[in-house]
């Protein structure tokens, strides 16, 4: 009975049920069956280029595992916990299709060594995917910076008003986000596009393979260069998993605005109908819950961070099955961030910017406050003595219950007599924006070079 | 048709499919409907009693809840992502079923309220079957401990060889951690324990139902005192996750050493085969995968806790969608936590120690060095003084390539005139494990009395 | 050379100073010394007693080191990385002070159980500090919602206005979080509790000492049952983490709070100037420095609860060197949370509610729509028929720009012929409050209640 | 006595001391000073060359600016918590100590792009420190490799015996994930080395600045793009705490097996005295502590990268007090990293391969069972037949109590006909590992060409 299993020679006693279930991947790790014949072809093609199978035993094997895949494909296969995993599940039913010549597949390669192509063919192209889906939420992003291109709203620090920008800076400060992970992902793919395939165990193996024709085959850049690291390296899932963790914060800090800016007490934004949920009690509701969602979600992906260096903290070379641990929190993580870059996209198409609201939100805060002193320093007068000068104006409207351009010129003059009637066109709202022509500044002729070289780059 | 959502009244636009797919939670809180069904006839009995709906509705209600309940257990109930969650799929089933005393369900309940109830209800469930599961675990290891209830074996620190300790008192190490670990998860249960359904949307009703008499009905020990709290409140699912961590790191610890002594070089234990598995490739392996895999899963729970303190980190009161992440991450916890355990119990009954080789393992490592110590100690000397003497000996030993028991009296007696021919007895590994009757020490009738303790205590 | 070391006698080489440096704790263990002398005294005592050490030799001992504990507390003790920890420092300073006697005072313990009682007897102290902290805080609260006990706010779900609640109410959230707070580090308390001390290396010790006895002098509830267990236990510092972890996870939700009521958006609450700082830039800057550091503090609890739970992650029975990472994220921990605690309080007490703009947020929002619907609920209208009405009512105003409140009855009888004049009471935010009086409710006199019987909780 | 404080014109208050406590962050900050005065020289440069200050002012700001970074260098700098941060305490001296002008360093910049400033110097620093550090480390572990180059030793799976692979081979899979680490590193530099001074509070200024210019001064080889991004931006230091994370958990992985190769039961390496510590109580005790400090240490900074996230989580634009939390963590992750690698270096050198205990290793445990099924494969076996047949000769072989090489070959002949009298030679330790020639391989020949490749690598 025991033999039944592919690795049972030396086993006597049959595997335990309990034990089968308990380590049985094949519910996770069935979704890898793509990338799994697809490595299984490769080897096979190499197996024969190298004489280690005929070119018959090749050809039944190749059609076998295509046969298997459109199987799988339409639903028409069956999996159970007894067969393991994806790997023991093909290898079986190829054996089972086309006899003999399917014990030759695992010639020359170790459940240790597919299983991670496997798992860097499945990143390679997610990640692909994940690049592209980022870049269509860049693109979104534009578009909206575009669309409201000559919206002043106030700028925060502390949550507390702070100075006027463009809305379509804020919006780019995001883009710049995104540009970085992009950047990183870009980065880590190179990292998981190389080849493990042909370190078999841990070792590499005695018969005349070709790595590098399997490589060719399968599009790597490159080979692993010492086969214990290669079948031990999980490196390229942690980055892949840091890099995700960096990307979905910026989208929680995102989400936590688009939140504030929907309540009553901002109403900075609408976010259309069709993005939102109400209440199965109150009828008034109208809720966020997308970026709620998505601001949670930065939870789940951290969580998956923690996890994979938990399990690698202190494993001994080479493969060890706490390895296994691996594949799910990779794919919840891949399963996360997709349909979030998605949606997210969408829900940016559908903000309306209530320009009365944050019109008003301009009105209150002395956000020119720092012109004003700027306005001094001009004038000569040091800095430091400037925002004394300021906040004691400040102090005087906070008692007075006015903002900065309430006051006449002459009240103005008693704070310093460098004040001239040219202030009040200095602190206006429009000209202090347009005034920060500091690179990277939120001046309009900046910012609006600056969305359009973002445009040409995502083209 | 946006009016089809129960919430929908004030809606005009649809929502989008994209977010319904986003938003829904239907895929994971199915499960939830046990809870959700119990809850919501309880809820109607309360109405009922209460004259906020008629004994005839409630009549119907209860009845379609049954039916409805039992449509799910035998998996004839239809699913849809556009009916977002478990609660919504059961009150418009109960509607399409009863009619308008349907709609009367949910009168004076929230989902905020309603999906905190049946994930209480749940949890107190699972907390309890974990108990169970772990007092079958300690049973196991008593089991064990009894089995070989006189094997001595060498205490390590440092993963050094220390002092010979009893394999039953190393074993008892591990059901104190678990008595700790229920003793954790009792109190948690406590804290589940509490009905909060009653607090509506967050702010309580203003129809005048009975909580206490819900509370008697689901069997819940207390109440919510503030409904705001209530709604918000998550900490009984992180507190479990964090009694969780700390339960699966002990096994982690366990697993380590299991690993290692399954190891050709410490030989300590043979793990049974049909609770190991072989190599794809390697034909003579044999590996200790579920303390493996139990090992890697700490990294999973210790995830999960943290995804859980990050979603809530920050968020405002009350509730928020963000809180709808609580549930995959909860559910996985428990998902993870009881097949450990059960695995582990069985596979705890399959281990044999190979005495010959745990016996080797006594001979090398100067494990009874600290005796000699004592020994001198007993005669007067100061203990840093022994300390220092026994050091040395343990280098002249080194350097012959020798242990202590090898070196003759008068080559002993070079090192100090203290020591005298009763000293052998004195470092015998028998004698070094029986004299340490310090509470809690490792001498034998200490750990039988501490062993029958157990077995008494678990009875 | 070498033999200087304590544990130096088989040793030839001389530790490398590099070395010494890299495994030297004394830069943070030295802050025990006060709970090291404490327990070495007691130690002492005992070995006299059990006539392990004369009478003699206990006086010099307790004489010596009360006098290096003095001459720590006055700053003039000399620390050194060549003596690594506080206990070889202190070991040290003893025998140079009182010669021979000072080598027994090591008799029969390790620095393994030594270190852990150290640790049990410093967190003890701490959890006892830290219980009064939160009592104060609690105090705070209290009497905050004392000071504005007849204020109503909007309540929020999805930081949308959803219904009216007491601000006492939503105080008091807070205080129910903080009282399970306490109960949660009570329990902790005892598993803290809990003496270790006579578990020397990992298996206790052959010589005759006294256990209870010591457990008396260090007042501790109970003694360690499994000395393996005792030295490698750290289950206490992680459960400590976790209950502090959910503490500040608590306050960081008040202090998202506190910053959104302070921005010029909401207009809630002013922090006293004296709790808020200003920008070294911008002169009108008033920042909410307290809440955003404590909310920011909570990540870094978190991480040393991810911390140690790694360190213990697979790490094989006793006592391994990997431990000694366990100290100084436990001391960050207190050194965290008591400041926070501190300042929070003290803080609370500068809070004024800026009535006016509470007053107004309640104007707008449709908070009392779920009233409206239980109002027909009470005319025998099924809930989810209700709840759609008024959506539609909502879903008018919204298109006219008015509140509920706004429309004369006959228009709101459109909708349904069931609503009467008495509507308009019915819908009065007064009366919305003070109708919620289901048990946990927001309704004024349940409020009343539960602030008094929490003024007498903390007496 | 409020005005004192330089952002303090309008307030009216006195900061409270212990907000003052609370917020500082003058000691952990000060370390900065070396980068604060750095920028600040460049800054002032700046700003006289565009004629925002005299030459005279600037020459007197320099000379200031030196003069305070040299009595901090010499410990004569006072430091109080009152002054809050490090720029505060350098610009308050400034003033104190050449006047008016001192108070016009500030002019066009913020503390919001002054401390990221300064905080992405320190980091360029260090990153460049860690790569010489990792460089090193990669040195000795080619030293090690050379030295032993011929030695066989058993490989690992599950820490099962699997094959045998050379020991330099093994070492080299670190030397690999070594490589990595620096890759990543180098790439998370360029990301370090983008300078955000300029981009003031967080909307750029309206002052004539010219950031290129201070760029050039301070040698940063971009600009950061968009100043609310400058200013809120922390990704680096995730980053960079993302990549130490990995980069330890490597050194934890090594640490894991220096430490089972030290015990008894392996004994495979003799870490040198001077690298070892003992213990306190058991005299004969020699423990590997660095290599177990540092696998604790992963914990840590594990820890600080959890911390760092949490604190971003759900922060809205642009600069929030929480941030402030960002310099300890990273701080401490810098601190820790250095040491371990230094000291791991210098340990390396002090290790001893015990050449006897590793080649008895070799001789149990079946490790050319996989060659045996090569060798059948090579004669045209299906593989999995192959590994069926080696799997009952090994059984045998258990139940006989004997290795695959103590079989005569009549006794082979019974698994398989195909077995010839060259199999003994195909079954030899160094035949199999000098078969292994698949790229990457542990064949001699290829691990020679690989640690040459390496050592002219780091040249």
């Amino acid at each position: 009975m025991a033999q039944k299993k592919p690795w049972g020679g030396r086993f006597r006693k049959k595997t335990s049920k309990l034990v089968e279930e308990f380590t049985a991947s094949i519910h996770f790790d069935r979704r890898l069956y793509p990338y799994d014949t697809e490595g299984s072809i490769a080897h096979c093609r190499m197996l024969a280029r190298q004489k280690l199978i005929t070119r018959e035993e090749a050809r039944l094997i190749v059609g076998g595992l295509k046969a298997i895949r459109k199987e799988i494909d339409e639903g028409r296969f069956l999996f159970t916990p007894a067969l393991e995993d994806i790997h023991m599940h093909i290898e079986k039913a190829l054996v089972d299709r086309i006899g003999p010549a399917g014990e030759k597949l695992h010639t020359a390669r170790s459940r240790n060594d597919q299983v991670v192509t496997d798992t860097r063919l499945y990143l390679r192209d997610k990640i692909q995917d994940i690049l592209g889906h980022i870049k269509k939420l860049q693109q979104s992003l534009l578009r909206l910076a575009r669309r409201y291109s000559d919206v002043i709203m106030p700028g925060y620090t502390h949550l507390q008003r702070a100075q006027p920008v463009l809305l379509a800076h804020h919006l780019l400060a995001y883009y710049e986000m995104m540009k970085r992970d992009r950047e990183r992902l870009t980065e880590c793919l190179k990292r998981v596009d190389v080849l493990p395939l042909g370190s078999a165990a841990l070792a590499g193996t005695g018969l005349p393979i070709d790595r590098q024709y399997v490589a060719k085959l399968l599009k790597f850049s490159s080979l692993s260069a010492n086969s214990i690291d290669a079948v031990s390296d999980r490196d390229f899932i942690i980055e892949f998993m840091a890099d995700c963790s960096v990307l979905i914060m910026h989208l929680s800090r995102f989400s936590e605005e688009l939140v504030l800016w929907s309540s009553r007490e901002f109403s900075f934004i609408e976010i259309g109908e069709a993005f939102c949920t109400g209440s199965s009690i109150m009828p008034q509701k109208k809720n966020p819950d997308i970026p709620e969602l998505v601001r949670g979600k930065a939870g789940r992906i951290f969580g998956h961070l923690v996890s994979l260096l938990t399990v690698l903290k202190g494993l001994p070379l080479a493969y060890n099955r706490d390895l296994q641990e691996d594949k799910e929190s990779l794919f919840d993580t891949v399963d996360t961030i997709i349909p979030v870059l998605t949606v997210y996209s969408a829900m940016l198409g559908q903000i309306e910017v209530k320009l009365e609201k944050v019109n008003e939100a301009l009105q209150e805060g002395f956000l020119t406050a720092t012109d004003l002193a700027d306005y001094l320093v001009l004038r000569k007068v040091p800095f430091r003595e400037a925002h004394a000068i300021v906040g004691q104006v400040v102090r005087y409207c906070l008692d007075k219950g006015c903002e900065l351009t309430d006051l006449p010129l002459d009240e103005l003059k008693k704070f310093s007599d460098k004040i001239e009637t040219d202030v009040f066109e200095y602190i206006s709202m429009k000209k202090s924006v347009d005034s920060r022509v500091s690179t990277g500044g939120t001046a309009r002729k900046l910012v609006l070079a600056a969305l359009e070289a973002a445009e040409k780059e995502l083209k």
